[in-house]
C-alpha cells in the first residue's frame, strides 16, 4: 500500500488542470480521492467516503455546494486551484469554520498578459489578419481593413486587484489612458478612480473585467453599460463569464452596438454562444488566462505547500478567509 | 481645370495605402500622376510624362529604381509613405542630389504595438485558442495545450531605433528581460548591448526584428541564427521580410527547429510560403504594423506638410538624406 493512502483523504473535484499535469507527483505525496475514475455518480461517491474526507481540492468550475459540504462532517479545508472562488459556497464554509484558500497571486501576471494580448488582438485585428493571410486572400483581395491605434485609448479597468493592477501597468506603458472602478478607491494607485461602472463605461473606449464574480458583480456588465461604452467600444473579460450578461453581449456584438470583444471566460464553459463564431471582431480563448506551463509548476508548488501546512496544522502559504 | 493640375507633377507609385484612403483630399491639393488609372505600362507612362515629374510619392513596396530615376531629369524629391526605404535606389538618389524623405516616426508606436501583439499571440497561443474555440472543439476535446509564460522571457531586439526602443519599453513593463544588437551601442539605453546577432540569438528565447533592410541586414537571420535561438525560440518580424532568409525560416518551423513565429512582413509580399498556413505556432498579418486609421490620418498630415515644404522650397518636416 502506498504510504500516502494512510494520510487524511483529500477529495479532488474537477479535476484541476494542475492536478492532471502533476498527477503522478501529487499521488505519491497525498491521499487523493478521484471520483472521475469510478463509474459511481459523484453524489454517491461522496456519500461512500464522507467520513474520511478532511479537505477538498477543486478546479475553478467544479462547484463546492452547501449540499456537498453538508455530506462531509470532517471537512475543514477547501483549496481552490483558481484565483476566483465563486464556485465555493463561502457562506456554508464560514458557518462550519472551514478554511478556504485560493491560488493567491501565483499567476496574476499571466492573466494580465492574456488580457493585454486579447486587447491588442481585437484592436489591431491580429487573429482576423492571420485568418485573412492563411486563407490565401491577401494576394487576391489586396487590402485588409484598417485597424485602430492602440496608444491613447481610454481603458477602464473593472476591479483593481492584483491582476487589474498588472493590466493597468502594462497598458500604461503602451500609452493607454487608464482609469478604474473598484469596491474602494486605492489611495496608492496613480490612476483615476471612477465610483461606478456606468460612469466608467461612458468615459472609456475599452473595459477590461478583472474583478471577482460575486452576487454584486453578477451580470454587472449589462446592456446599459454596453450602450454607454458605445459602438466602437471593446470589452475584454479574463475574470468570470457571468460578470457579463452574455446574452446581451452577443446581441450587442451581432447588432454592432459595441465594437468588439476579447473573451477568455464564458458564462457556461466550455459552452458559449455560437453566434460569436463568425465575428471577426471577437477573439475567444478557452479560459487559459492563468494557464501556462510555468504557472502550472508554480501552482503545483503552492498547492503542495498549502496541503503540507494543512496536514501538519501549520499556517497556510496562502490563506483566505472569505466573508 | 483643377488649379492643382497647374502645380508641379508628382508621380505616385504603388499607390500607398494612405493615398487611397485620402485620395480626394490629396487630389484637391496636388497635381498627382496616377499610372494605375491608365492601361499604359508603367515604363511607357513614365516616359510620356518624364519632363514634368518633380517628385515621386511611393509606397513601401513600389520600387524606385535607378532606371526610373534616370527617366526623370527634373526629379528632385522622393517621398516614401513608409519608414523603410530599401525599395528606393538611394545611391542613385545621392548621385543626383535627390532628397529622400520617409514617414519618420509617425507610426513607430503602432508598429511596436503590433510586435508586442504578435509576440503575446504566439507565446500565449491566442490565435490558436481562438481557432480551437470557434471550431467548436472545446466542449468535445476539453483541454487546450498549455502555453508559455510571457514574463521573464529573454527578448533580443534586433535594431534599437525608434520602433525597437518602443518595443523594448513595452516588453520591459511586462517583465521580459531585454537585450539588443544594433549597428552601434546606444549609451543612454538601460538594456545590455550585444555586439552580434549570433551572440544575441544564443542568449535569447525571442528575437524581434526591428532594423532597416540594407545590404548588411539582408538574410541576416539565417539558419545558423535560428538554430542558436533553439527549438523553443520565437521570431517576430515587423521590419522587412528579406531580413530573414524566409526559405530557411519555413524549413526550421516545419521541422520544429524553432518554436514559433509572428510575421507581419514577408520576402515577396503579398505572397508568402504556403507551408506556414497549417502551423498553429505561426501568426501572420498582412503588413499592417504601421497601418491604423489614426496613423493614416497622421501620415496624411505629414505627407501634406512635406509636399507643401517641397513645393515652396522650405525645409521638410521630416528629411532623411541617406548614405
Amino acid at each position: 500500500m502506498n504510504p500516502a493512502q494512510l494520510a487524511p483523504a483529500i477529495l479532488v473535484l474537477g479535476p484541476p488542470l494542475v492536478f492532471r499535469a502533476y498527477e503522478s507527483e501529487f499521488t505519491k505525496k497525498y491521499n487523493f480521492l478521484k471520483p472521475w475514475e469510478t463509474p459511481i455518480p459523484l453524489k454517491q461517491f461522496i456519500s461512500t467516503c464522507s467520513a474520511n474526507v478532511k479537505a477538498i481540492f477543486c478546479s475553478a468550475v467544479s462547484p463546492v455546494t452547501a449540499e456537498i459540504i453538508q455530506c462531509l462532517p470532517e471537512l475543514t479545508f477547501v483549496l481552490a486551484s483558481s484565483i476566483g472562488v465563486n464556485h465555493i459556497d463561502l457562506l456554508e464554509c464560514k458557518r462550519r469554520g472551514i478554511v478556504v484558500a485560493n491560488a493567491g497571486s501565483t499567476f496574476s501576471d499571466d492573466v494580465a498578459d492574456m488580457a493585454v494580448g486579447l486587447l491588442i488582438d481585437v484592436v489591431r485585428r491580429i487573429s482576423a489578419g492571420n485568418r485573412f493571410v492563411k486563407a490565401g486572400v491577401w494576394p487576391l483581395q489586396g487590402d485588409f481593413p484598417l485597424a485602430h491605434k492602440f496608444g491613447g485609448k481610454q481603458v477602464g479597468i473593472v476591479g483593481l486587484g492584483n491582476i487589474g493592477l498588472h493590466i493597468a501597468t502594462r497598458l500604461n506603458a503602451m500609452g493607454c489612458i487608464i482609469s478604474y472602478t473598484s469596491r474602494t478607491m486605492k489611495p496608492q494607485v496613480p490612476f483615476p478612480f471612477c465610483p461606478g461602472i456606468n460612469q466608467l463605461a461612458a468615459n472609456c473606449e475599452i473595459l477590461i473585467i478583472s474583478c471577482a464574480l460575486t452576487e454584486q458583480t453578477h451580470h454587472m456588465i449589462n446592456r446599459e453599460v454596453m450602450l454607454l461604452l458605445g459602438n466602437e467600444g471593446i470589452i475584454v473579460n479574463i475574470a468570470r463569464g457571468a460578470i457579463i450578461n452574455e446574452k446581451e453581449l452577443v446581441k450587442c456584438l451581432v447588432k454592432g452596438e459595441i465594437g468588439g470583444a476579447g473573451l477568455d471566460v464564458f458564462e457556461h464553459e466550455p459552452n458559449f454562444p455560437k453566434e460569436l463564431f463568425a465575428l471577426d471582431n471577437v477573439v475567444l480563448t478557452p479560459h487559459h488566462g492563468a494557464v501556462t506551463e510555468e504557472a502550472c509548476k508554480n501552482l503545483y508548488d503552492l498547492i503542495c505547500k498549502n496541503l503540507d501546512a494543512f496536514l501538519s496544522n501549520k499556517l497556510l502559504e496562502c490563506e483566505t478567509v472569505y466573508l
